[in-house]
């Protein structure tokens, strides 16, 4: 079996086939939030903490991070912000950064072990990345496109896949660091996308045998009542293999995708996460008098 | 590939792993709604003819009925019931009794090619419940248990299911005409219910290659949040090959998990039954005004 161990400072997870579906939220990120990119770009990271919390609280069991404004001191601003975030919540991180120099800064400052997001089959990707991810004993995301751009055929992605897991190796990481995000494309352009993308996560998990994450949300683009497509989506993505996403915990139609899905792997034993999350809150008083009722049966 | 035909003199529909989901409405059965028993039982069906019509315009594209009322004359009920439903929708029925002579009762008066709910491994049932589906040309449902109960085993249930496939063939009904349910247990009584029946499902699929059908609420008996359990649980059935459930085509949730799982399956071209059930109203007005910038901007 193939676990990706990922950790902070305080906290150890392990990503894998038989192990809860790994949650890693994408709210902490600039990129179309206008007032989160101001405020981060002026040092205000009371929103940064503030999402931080409400993600772990919904269920979050990763964070991404990503600090992709244009025009300001990015590996900077990742590097206080990963700071700022372990100081405040215990789950480990994804540092998300397509500037290499970013990606360095959040590594040298982060404790534990984190996931770099991401690398692609790019050569020049993968000769800066890879190294990076070795320096710092991290894990990595793969993704399955090249400088030939984004393949609609599976089996080109798969390849990509298998370059990037084979190269990692070289460099000496091995395959259980490397999570392969096999791009999942819109079903609304491209109408085969939803199968062909569990064909492709099934695949990567029994012949690559590797762990797989995807920005989740993009198989619904441009197609309404998208939380609910999400939401079977993902539960069909865990039944396929696919063994984490970078998704917005605080949806409730996506999480009880999958954490109905967990129940239905085997992953939440006793369905104690499923009934935690979501049994009637006992009215005032009336747990005490149950209890009494119990007892007086028995006596 | 594996496909059930099933008709009214109206409409006939194909059951199988490249169509879409076959939802069987199961809301006209007197189990359990005390209201509708005893008005069936004195003869006033207003409430199977309008459960009839509001089960078929929430999107189910089969219905069961059953008129299983104790001290009922439930061979006369059930042929009413069917003729009643028949002028009232298009979809074709399931005739599901436990009593053999309501079975036959129903048959009789019923035009197209009914699927007959249920036969099991039981030899007694097998030999009294295969002639008449023979006789009749139908199609039916193949419990997966015989004399010695429900095994927990799914590879007993595999057997079974294989067994009731080859006796029917026997008595001349050919595989595609028997559709298999491998009986869903409930994940808060069996941890492991979930697993076992995607992967019974699939060999199934695969090796058996037969159509399945299910009572899909089983999965989430004793649990809260069913509905969004048994639409993870039915997104990922639909994943692992069913192709078909016994449901209730109200529950918006468990829709939208087949919904969303026939778009990814590609069994909903262009997404258009899904973009037709979930688009938002245009706004009165607006739809004229849209065209009319399109035309402007063609000029």
């Amino acid at each position: 079996m193939t676990i990706t161990r990922v950790s902070s400072d305080k906290q150890e997870i392990e990503i894998g086939f038989e192990k809860p579906f790994c949650i890693i939220g994408e709210r902490i990120n600039p990129t179309g939030r206008k007032l989160l990119a101001a405020e981060m770009a002026e040092g205000d990271y009371s929103r940064v903490v503030s999402d931080a919390i409400a993600q772990v609280e919904a269920g979050a069991t990763m964070l991404d991070v990503n600090a992709g404004i244009p025009m300001a001191d990015e590996p900077a601003i990742l590097a206080e912000c990963i700071q700022l975030i372990q100081n405040t919540v215990d789950v480990p991180l994804a540092i998300d950064s397509s500037i290499v120099e970013a990606l360095e800064s959040g590594l040298s400052v982060y404790k534990g072990k984190p996931l770099v997001n991401s690398v692609t089959g790019e050569e020049e990707r993968l000769e800066v990345v890879l190294p990076l991810v070795k320096k710092y004993g991290a894990s990595v995301v793969a993704i399955s496109n090249d400088e030939t751009g984004i393949s609609e055929d599976p089996n080109v992605r798969y390849e990509v896949a298998k370059k990037i897991v084979e190269r990692a190796e070289d460099y000496g990481i091995p395959r259980e660091d490397v999570v392969v995000d096999p791009l999942i494309m819109p079903v609304g352009a491209i109408n085969l996308a939803g199968r062909s993308a569990l064909d492709l996560i099934r695949r990567l998990r029994e012949e690559l045998k590797v762990n797989t994450t995807c920005g989740a949300s993009n198989i619904s683009f441009g197609l309404p009542n998208r939380h609910g497509m999400n939401a079977a989506f993902l539960a069909m993505a865990v039944g396929a293999g696919m063994t984490s996403a970078i998704m917005n915990p605080l949806h409730t139609e996506e999480m009880s995708g999958i954490m109905g899905a967990d129940v239905m792997m085997g992953t939440d034993p006793e369905c104690r996460r499923w009934i935690s999350k979501y049994r009637e809150p006992v009215p005032e008083g009336q747990a005490g008098a149950r209890r009494e009722t119990r007892r007086r049966r028995k006596a």
